[in-house]
């Protein structure tokens, strides 16, 4: 009696619903006890053509949907404690769909961020997968993108850059000549597949003055930063962290500075942090094995963020940020 | 410096994020404070070309995506706490946006669930509207698909198949002379904008022993709700509550009786009531201006659920419900 659409969530998502508040899937809704805990909500969506690309293998989708979503509970300093997901597709395959179980069940496990329910449906245009993810803070605490001090270090984490420069690989916006093959499949990687920095959370937690994750670009989502906390900020651009492959990169083609610090699909923190605070945050978040750089100072002021050069010159941005309008 | 898609945020949908929870839609993620709560958590997408057609008007679709949410938390016994919206557009029309963000900020208010966040991105193919609600409940007292006893009575809200019927007008599958302009548009409007019943949420948290809402169809929800529950049902078709114009039209087309039992969209509670409570379940929803309707009648085992006829003979269905694939 079961329909396909019942057949399909009991085959290939039930097995990740190993929460007890899932209800196995079998419910109207699911249970999220909070513990005494506040819950922090974020939602991410990705489509088909606009946030990947059509040939992207359904592992990497089920990865990148749910870790866009895990690296802003991230930076808001919370644990995760589950999700629900909404796929929309154009039809039930095998083919597709056992690799993106698959895949999302290993994240799930890793990350410690229970299915918790979701939504099925049909539709006649592009892929669409839909997450809302769910996180446990102590009451209060969670860490907004308010608070940045004049004064405060702005922090970035890992490299930034290698996801926007895969993105252009795969678009055959970069001759394969450039670099080895093995430096190439890591920048598509890092598009593909971001790695969520929910190591850092406690730490993030426990120190930063302000933080939020690097989605749309380092310079538009800064700006947003310090308009939310009332500041402005300097940002030596020769400090933000770049992998040896984005750095060689940037030695050959022109503008590429732009597009890692505006490109985007980064999914590091950026976050600010009181300067009598560094150490232990810097000593926390070697702890977490998580890389941190030193990148600028809040100032004072309502101006836009500038970033200087090697010679103390701003750079110019002609978009700080990815728009979908 | 703010993007098209911040400038749309900002103008259609911060009005109505008034919760201090959503942070002025300018942070990652939202803020959901249980205040001693279970959390209930409910995702329904809606789909141009599957869930509505392509000429609804946007006002309803707002109600709509967030109706059907808003009849699960009912179903579970809870009380409204917020929602998160995706919404994937085409383009970012002001005629459009407008009349949604309008119909959806009455709503909000009238179902007092604010707006938390959402994400707003763009899609080459159909409209999508994604919404995920929350809802609180007592520790421990989200009333689930399972529960039902045998013995216990079926009940139903409302009237059912009025949006089966709407819908099949829409598509012009039943001649316009038949009903009046009026009752056709009562049925048309129960299609676009269901009626979630909200106002039952307390009296089935108090006396149902299992309930869910009534989206896929009458006969395959309760074929679910007696699956989880591991019990059989009899329900009689001639007390399956109907309004005026359905029964009409039963009265003219063959068949019909079908699309009543499997034909989805009703948005109402289907429940399971003991004996013992049924008495004050009816009063508390008299008190809340419900309708409640006595249908049938919970049995042992795990046959599936038996519609009589006024002859007390099985009314054959060849599909149960709604199924996307």
């Amino acid at each position: 009696m079961a329909s396909g659409e019942d057949d399909l969530i009991a085959r290939y998502f039930r097995p990740l619903a190993t929460d007890p508040g899932a209800l196995g899937l079998t419910d109207d809704a699911a249970l999220l006890t909070p513990s005494g805990h506040d819950i922090v909500v974020t939602t991410d969506a990705i489509v088909e053509g606009v946030h990947f690309l059509p040939d992207d293998p359904p592992d990497t989708l089920a990865r990148k949907a749910l870790r866009v979503n895990l690296s802003d509970l991230a930076a808001k300093g919370a644990e995760p404690a589950g999700f629900v997901l909404t796929l929309a597709l154009r039809e039930a395959r095998e083919a597709w769909l056992a690799p993106f179980a698959r895949a999302l069940g290993e994240d799930t496990a890793a990350f410690r961020c229970p299915l918790l329910g979701g939504d099925t449906v049909s539709t006649p245009g592009p892929l669409m997968i839909s997450v809302t993810a769910f996180g446990r803070v102590p009451p209060g605490r969670m860490v907004h993108r308010h608070g940045a001090k004049p004064g405060d270090r702005i922090a970035v984490t890992g490299t930034i850059g290698d996801a926007a420069l895969g993105l252009r690989m795969l678009k055959g916006q970069i001759e394969d000549q450039v670099i080895d093959a093995p430096s190439r499949d890591l920048l598509i990687e890092r598009y593909r597949v971001p790695q969520p920095r929910n190591a850092l959370a406690t730490a993030i937690r426990e120190h930063a003055s302000a933080a939020m994750d690097v989605s749309d670009g380092l310079a538009g989502d800064l700006a947003k930063l310090c308009a939310a906390s009332g500041v402005s900020a300097t940002i030596e651009v020769r400090a933000v962290p770049l992998s040896g492959t984005v750095a060689l990169l940037l030695d050959q083609y022109y503008g590429f500075e732009r597009e890692v610090l505006s490109g985007g699909d980064d999914y590091e923190i950026l976050c600010t942090i009181p300067e009598n605070r560094w150490d232990s945050f810097a000593a926390a978040a070697h702890r977490a094995g998580v890389p941190v750089a030193a990148i600028g100072r809040v100032e004072a002021g309502a101006a836009p963020p500038r970033f200087l050069d090697s010679s103390g010159r701003p750079v110019k941005l002609e978009r700080l940020s990815y728009s979908h309008f």
